[in-house]
């Protein structure tokens, strides 16, 4: 199109550009946000070169927790701001954070309260799900259907945790709301009452340093939650989302169901890729830092969790973010936590990490190929959630929702390139090669070069379908 | 771009496209063959209408053979022009034949007598596989990787037929020149001894019509060859294509090979997902019309098959299109064929009908999405085969290789439509929704409203690489 | 030994003996209520003569309900005497029933009312397994432990029934204690929360004739509650009995379970070979004669069951004897059991006729051999709960516990002949082939050619050990 | 009986006897050869004491290699004579060699020319198989129909070496005959193919060494011939049995096997329990005192084969006693052998060790229970080839073949124990716990602690028949 003029806002020019099944080179035209063309010499106002440079759909996590209460007064170390400053920088374009039911308040509020926070705050563009914690009449017959009629539809449902587990019985309430609403059940599984028996022997037997989080919370508790959540789902004929998953034996229970033809789908994270529970063995409190659940396991299951995404077991691939800061009584150090693993908040930051991290160690080592990064950081986490083909690809009509990767780019992993709210990051000294050098949200560059170029309160609340 | 004049040839407009992974709304637009611009409101020389419709890539049929001796002296009924002709009214802008060594000559002269055939003959683009029958030292030390490298890096090997079928370590000594040359073994796997043992058995009881042809060839004939030819594949560390996969447990073999992290993959056809050996019981020699091998089996083994295609154990959908005419003693109905199932040509003719076939019972009644559609019909193909990113997608710079379908469109199926060389079709009387009412080889309209349009030679042969 | 004259109280003559793994033939000689040689020729001052006959360990059955309570104040339908006489006519020379801890009360309490019922009533030998459904600090600290030193090594928990389910942690907490003191833990493994949610779901819908107990409680409830109770074994590291296993999927659960290495044994019952739910079909409130739980499944999954007991997934098949009177108001026929299924007393009388059903259906139908026969009905059980060698084996120095079996005699089942407390028998009207002819409790002959000939109050207590 | 005087000839007092399911202790009273009496305070005219000590079924040692040619003009290093010394020492009562057939000669020429060789020479008692290399019309329909009527019901067919191996369509001939008249078939499973084409690579790579020999038998190509002996049985519908299996995929395939309910049987052997690969690395020719196939592979390997015994999916624990000598150049040390592992005799001695090993490593060390030994060294043995209930366990009627073993009786084993006509043993140097101390052959005392007492020609040839 050398010969003629368009109107483009901005051209990306000379990139290779990647989907979720292929690879091609050519330029990107942008007009109003929105990708106008594909094509080659095309011309348009601005002109960005990423010759030489992998141009990807912009990463969506689809599990951040951002600005959440953690009991006993503790709060999440980011707030909008800084998780979606965290997330720009790392080459995300969306992320879904969670509105969290208060026990005994209603949903409609707790997403008014979110939707309050990050109102003006978000850099990138932000979509909720909703924790289910007090599944009343009222909540399964009323507020339910008209959240997800009004763009919430996904629920996620907590297996364990004090004050957050549902009886089985609750979660087919809600799996029986999903069927009617055709909305998305996602179930964090472990078995709450192993976790509380070990941990009340734990704790009598004096172990309650950091490291003894990893032992309280065995496999086989994620195990047994995973297929007992399938279970359920296959009873209520609903599909099914088992997020973070960290193992081989839950990985597998996965598979099984898929093999059964049930749609069961499956995420891991990070942590599970490249940290192992000998990571929980600092001195001291050292070890707190690295305390989420599932906790990580051992190499064995980093290789398993690689194995779900190469064969896609595992659809997605999502940071479960969730800071808290380390050197704060109010964070991991609380006088409480010091006492015992049972009181460290849980939870580890990743959504500034997430992706160079499995650039890194999955692509540029040859694990999973370029096609596979982008169905399982974008166009999955995009179709699942109901975002898709607003967001989550690279196509004529789609946001212009894009990171520029340059592959070859080699820089240590450190908080300070993170910059999200928490003051580390569980993957500090890393080896990276692969880097997001721009992000671009709905047309606008809103990082670059490891440099906040966008402005607060442009990221938009994306409502969804499914 | 509404205020440009670019200098497309050809601009498809309006049309819904689909590749493996994405849906979009956009014109095409085509220049010297290619595709040049995927974008809105783009103008061209030439316009195509595609509003209401499906614009996908074409066709790609990896599984079929042309002008083949079938032993006896008998021919196959379809020649470059009828099988490329037939190829281009069901959807299909390239097809993979195989050159078949004949035994004691060389390959070289094989691929010089099937280009020969095929030269100023196609309507659509064809590529070669090599059929292996005499792995003798010169072919294994010289041919294969020269002709590896001249652009033709499959073979296929046979585990059964007189004549072709190849002992456990002739595969071996091939999937070593394969690991060396980075070429992909494709198997016909059948057990041959089983197949003639029980062949012998059911003749000596006098059971000869086309019917015992099925029993001749039991489920576990295919599935032991499979498992057997999956542990080669493993001992020689290289990727292995199953051809023709006809039921559960042959498909549950590559399934247990694929969750063991081998590269095996595997291909169906039509005739596995809608006709059954009882298609075979016709009075007199009508089963002959049935006749291939696997043998269709029962709707259990079909559903089977569809799962294959569902969850990606199957990476492509094939025709193995082997055409013979029925009324003909040179064809189905030989003298001696009427003696015996033995002697029956195998093979049925599909090309013509493959995509029809898959788009409405799959996409249609809801068993795949259009994405797997275009997956398992072209672009994995094109990954798998080597003609990727030039076929297999509809991507800027990608050849304009595009089918449009109506998908609206009900036709009963009948063998006038298809106009392959053979005098009938297996799914004679189908209801099928969904058409291709247009076909495009890099740019040119060769099929259009059920009605020829190309010329004979303007399809070309394509080296490919892996 | 011809010649000489042993003082033999009893010699039982020419009889095909059968021990869970050798068949032989010879003379028994019996003194002392216990068997003291096995030989040719042996003389007693009594003879009795098997010729033609099998001569087998006397059936145990570990798992009947006898005298307990069922809540809403009804109680069952057999006390000692009628469930013992009962045993003694179906050839079962030990039953092993339940103290069942009354909720706030005390084990030890239970035990003794038990033993209480028990006193002077029994036709056979009587052991006694504990049901714990409040496992409080007292319990599980004191009185397990002293409890299984005094003879009583088993304990059953309920994952479902009001007042009777356990939580998760409480049977990890009893799980402990076994694994301290070497009992073995057996479960009754159902989903208390799906049968309850499906309960309310079905009641709510106007669907609660007795035939709508199945529908309440579907294979994937016992699945789950199987799946989550090897979890919690393994996590223990204790052996585990499930119990009435009734389906493919729970019995595949168990294999999957001891394939790994898992020391998981199962049990499954008459009622899982030879009903199915269409038994509860009856018209009015008839289905209420076959509602127990798991309830009977459908023809699949009593090849299941077959499958389990033939490859020895099922180390022992029992009766869950638990019987209540059809044509009662205190029975089947509550006033509230005919408002809903919910209210029908749970349970089927079975001690009585479990022996003939698995002998006609298995052994002579050539399902299971003779050896399989005593493994399951007698010596594994022995073995397991801790009555081995006193009991379930023919062999010197064993309890003279024995039952002749006229392998040709055929009648048709019917409750007359069973003689149990209740007033119908489930398999009324099957043709049986095989009968017991005679049954000998240490010694003494208590049931002969169908009529009872023992004396109340024979019948022991028999401590146990593991 | 103390005060009879029964005409035992020889009565085992005081000991514990074991069957395959049962443990009691009793006297043994044995009269004319055979088991008259089990009882108390039996007396005869000859007296054992077995205090202290366990009284078994005398081991079967159904795979054993007496006499045979190894091609090249070598023969074993046993005669009838020196094997059936060396089985009577090491606790066996019966042993089970084969017949070959040579090639181009009648089977029946080939039991004639056994049977002279073992005439008058045997010390316990012998049964024979046969070894089908030239399945021949004649074979097929006339000699092994004949032969199995004469008491010779199994056949032995091999998947590899030269000169043996048959091809699937012979062994599926061979299935039809064993269906037809009810025999067994047994398999050495390893796929030729493979080994012929990686030892022509390992020899041209120069790597001849014994140890080579580990490397050219992968477990892939037993894995590979077990899932296809498994199919060809299925196809047949008869049993199989797999002898020698080595490793966990080979033992898994059977379990699959047996989990669909078809009759697959396996055996293992010391060597896959106490040995490894890296036996065969021995400076010079040591490591061929180990070469024997398939080769012992690693320890994963024993713990799968030990899995194999413990769970059932393993009947019988055998020999394979194949010996050679190694300072002979007509045994290990041919100087073709020392060209190439190809050319070292296959095969090592064991019917001596068999026994010992697994008592010491299987029953004093827990992983297998004492009934668990009697049933897969004796009971099963009978079972399977046809010699029970005149063999394989201790009951009234039996012939009196009794193992008395010294449970707590530790010594080195050594080849001088061994006494067979091999010049080593590959288990020298085990600490061993638990020995026989008596072996009676037919109611006489064959081998006494170590020391031989029975008479050459004593042992007879047992017909059999299914």
């Amino acid at each position: 199109m050398p010969d003629s003029v368009p109107a483009f806002d901005t051209v990306i020019r000379n990139g290779r550009v990647a989907t979720a099944a292929d690879v091609f080179s050519c330029d990107i035209g942008i007009r109003d946000g929105r990708i106008a063309a594909l094509g080659e010499g095309l011309a348009g106002r601005q002109g960005i070169d990423a010759a030489g440079k992998w141009v990807l759909p912009g990463g969506i996590d689809s599990h951040v927790h951002i600005s959440q209460p953690s009991g006993e007064g503790i709060m999440m170390a980011d707030d909008f701001a800084s998780a979606t400053r965290s997330a720009a920088l790392g080459g995300n374009t969306t992320v879904l954070p969670f509105c969290m039911q208060e026990s005994g308040a209603s949903l409609r509020s707790a997403v008014g309260a979110y939707h309050a926070k990050a109102e003006g705050e978000c850099y990138v563009d932000v979509s909720f799900h909703l924790i289910i914690t007090d599944p009343s009449e009222s909540v399964l017959g009323q507020e339910l259907p008209a959240l997800v009629a009004d763009g919430y539809p996904s629920f996620k449902v907590f297996m364990t945790y004090e004050g957050l587990a549902l009886a089985d019985r609750q979660i087919l309430e809600v799996m029986e709301v999903a069927r009617q609403t055709r909305a998305l059940v996602m179930v964090h599984a472990e078995n709450y009452d192993i976790i509380r028996f070990l941990t009340d022997r734990l704790e009598r037997g004096g172990r309650t340093a950091p490291r003894f989080h990893a032992a309280s919370r065995p496999v086989i508790a994620e195990r047994e939650a995973t297929s007992r959540a399938i279970s359920l789902a296959e009873l209520s004929d609903v599909p099914l989302m088992v997020v973070h998953v960290s193992n081989r034996e839950a990985m597998e229970e996965i598979r099984r169901a898929q093999a059964k033809g049930l749609k069961i789908l499956g995420e891991t994270c990070p942590q599970y890729l490249v940290l192992t529970a000998s990571d929980l063995d600092g001195l001291n409190m050292e070890g707190a830092k690295y305390v989420c659940s599932p906790p990580p396991r051992d190499t064995a299951s980093q290789e398993a969790c690689w194995e779900g995404l190469q064969q896609g077991v595992f659809a997605t691939f999502s940071s479960d973010h969730c800071p808290f800061r380390y050197d704060d009584p109010q964070g991991k150090l609380t006088p409480k936590g010091r006492t015992s693993f049972r009181w460290v908040p849980n939870g580890i930051p990743g959504v500034g990490a997430r992706l160079p991290i499995l650039f890194s160690e999955g692509v540029v080592k040859g694990r999973i190929d370029i096609n596979r990064f982008v169905a399982v950081t974008a166009t999955n986490h995009a179709k699942i959630y109901g975002l898709y083909p607003k967001k989550g690809t690279i196509a004529v009509g789609a946001d212009a929702d894009i990171a520029i990767w340059d592959p070859a780019l080699t820089r240590t992993l450190t908080h300070a390139a993170i910059q999200d709210g928490s003051d580390y990051t569980p993957y500090e000294g890393m080896e990276i090669t692969g880097w997001p050098v721009l992000t671009m949200v709905r047309g606008r560059v809103v990082a670059q070069d490891g440099v906040l170029t966008g402005a607060k309160g442009f990221g938009q609340f994306v409502p969804r379908a499914l």
